[in-house]
């Protein structure tokens, strides 16, 4: 079954989304904001992160559990480190805003580590340390996400997908982009192939007693992800400890929730009734070259190190060898000029929000 | 094959290894600083970064790849982040001494991040990440290393097995403690099938044309070790990239070598003829915990967190759910009071050792 799409203009989607978070009640700033973030992700391929979500927040603002004029704040404010209150908002917005604490702090110190707690799901994390780039600095964020992993030997799900994404500028080359949940696949790629009615590879998930599986809807059956790495003999508690980082720095040091309590994103589940904290949690920092080396020494190695990785013999000649953030880039420049596919799910989504919404989806 | 081992008491090692150092020339200081740091992996259990390693630091040494009197000193020294020149001295004592400078900083500004370069091999992660637990500090240690990973789809080993450490203190239980190379197995492990003669599981490693091989020598036949996740289908592109990140941080910010330019531990293969650095790389970082949160507020946290995660469900009851630093800290204990198990080739390794230096390896 092959999926349909429809090509939509990143201006005309533009203008509906900030629409969309105007009418939630944003402020006009707030809304070009998170509407900047959402595209980001639409551009550059990440499907799952981009106006995918737009109706999932309508109906979490419309069940009161977003509010959409937070007042982002430090609560503990310190040199080079501090924790952000989210005061609820999206986590688009407050992330965000969280890392131009940090880029500020690190522009004083070298390095800005912030904390953030109260808040809620913050889109693509590579959007927030991107914004560390333009100003000769490296940036990194993690969040931590509603429960959908077992940690290796548990058949409880414990932790997000939390990811881990890193961010370094380059000069001849596009910046190098880490941004990888730390389970073995993400569940964007479980719900296309239940979508195609195809099995999944064994390692990505298993079912509710732990027993391998490749049925794409096992995780709506009571399964659970893996963590990246998938057995034991692989590694597993690797990827178990990565998502219990990324927890640990968002959660457990901010305040907000952590493991089986961070809240769902989705309006159909509550929040767990005995709360360790507030909201979800992310981690973000930035870190200024020039605070460790000259900033035309860093330009040279890091491009001779693009450089050699991309120019690496491949395996298979056809499949050249790739450094991180290069597909995304692709995406983003193709999308760009020939518009972002939505798929027909999505696009009927977009419809029916602007019917419940009286703003013209006008395609 | 069965191996043998023989059991020696921490003291007597601690004796030996220490005389060792002194020996090679370096201060009563450094030499108990070095001796510390190895013994700390053996008494953990991670056999392949302890004494075992001894012997190759003394051949390096006899090459004059190893300075046993470094000035190690802040060549960029900002608020919360710097530059350290290890100038050629053993990473053991490099990246501890630049571990307490990021604990210094942190205990100023919150944060303190420092990246190495100019060093050599700087043995566990987890000893130099360890040392922020005192000070109600996170930890992290990083390091590259001479390649034997190969990033998705390339046939050549660009990468070491590059750590990431994150060290998190605790109050009821111990710290957790996050020690992960970013391959999918340690070199050490194909060494141990080797010896036993047993295949090597399929996502381990490659041969030289990059096909999947269980031959525990692969590596001496000119084959690769994978990244973390193993093949595409399991996010192998993410263990590259945690490898990556690694190699930018300590070597790219630093101004040590990156990629396949790191010079190798062994004194039989020469350092590459064009370095575009000086010496391996590391990276340390300590976070000042209340620079983020009430210290009482994040211990009854983080003590929530650990006991949530063991005492979770296990798929198999005689399997408990562990946390990282869990093992280690079982096999320190039973070490501390019963010995350490060198098995009979390192053994035989400290024995010839003492003949050459004229130190009685007395056990």
């Amino acid at each position: 079954m092959t999926e349909g799409y429809k090509l939509v203009s990143e201006q005309q989607l533009w203008a509906f989304v900030s629409e969309v978070f105007v009418r939630m009640g944003h402020s006009n700033d707030d809304a070009y904001l998170a509407t900047d973030v959402l595209l980001e992700a639409d551009l550059r391929g990440i499907d799952s992160h981009g106006v995918a979500r737009l109706s999932g927040y309508v109906r979490l603002w419309e069940a009161g559990r977003i509010n959409p004029t937070p007042k982002v704040r430090l609560v503990r404010d310190n040199l080079a480190a501090g924790t952000v209150d989210g005061d609820r908002g999206l986590g688009l917005i407050v992330a965000a805003k969280a890392m131009d604490i940090a880029i500020k702090k690190a522009t004083a110190t070298g390095v800005g580590m912030i904390s953030i707690k109260n808040s809620n799901h913050f889109g693509i994390a590579a959007y927030h340390a991107m914004k560390a780039v333009p100003h000769h600095m490296i940036g990194m964020s993690m969040t931590n996400a509603s429960p959908l992993v077992a940690p290796t030997r548990s058949k409880e799900k414990l932790l997000g997908t939390n990811p881990h994404c890193w961010v370094f500028p380059a000069r001849r080359f596009e910046p190098l982009v880490f941004d990888m949940a730390s389970s073995a696949a993400a569940n964007g790629k479980l719900e296309i192939a239940e979508r195609k009615g195809t099995a999944i590879p064994e390692g990505w998930a298993v079912n509710a007693q732990g027993q391998a599986s490749t049925d794409p809807s096992v995780l709506r059956k009571g399964g659970m992800l893996l963590p990246l790495g998938s057995d034991s003999d692989h590694g597993s508690h690797k990827g178990y400890g990565l998502g219990a980082i990324a927890d640990l720095l968002s959660g457990v040091l901010s305040g907000a929730n952590f493991g089986p309590w961070v809240p769902p994103f989705v309006s159909f589940l509550q929040p767990p009734a005995n709360p360790v904290g507030e909201g979800i949690g992310h981690f973000v920092g930035a870190m200024k070259i020039d605070a460790f080396r000259e900033l035309d020494e860093y330009y040279e190695a890091i491009d001779t190190w693009i450089d050699r990785f991309k120019s690496s013999e491949p395996i298979n000649p056809n499949e050249p060898v790739l450094v991180h953030g290069e597909p995304e880039k692709v995406h983003y420049h193709e999308r760009k000029t020939k518009g972002i596919p939505l798929n027909d799910k999505v696009y009927d989504d977009m419809v029916a929000l602007g019917h419940k919404l009286r703003i013209d989806f006008n395609t």
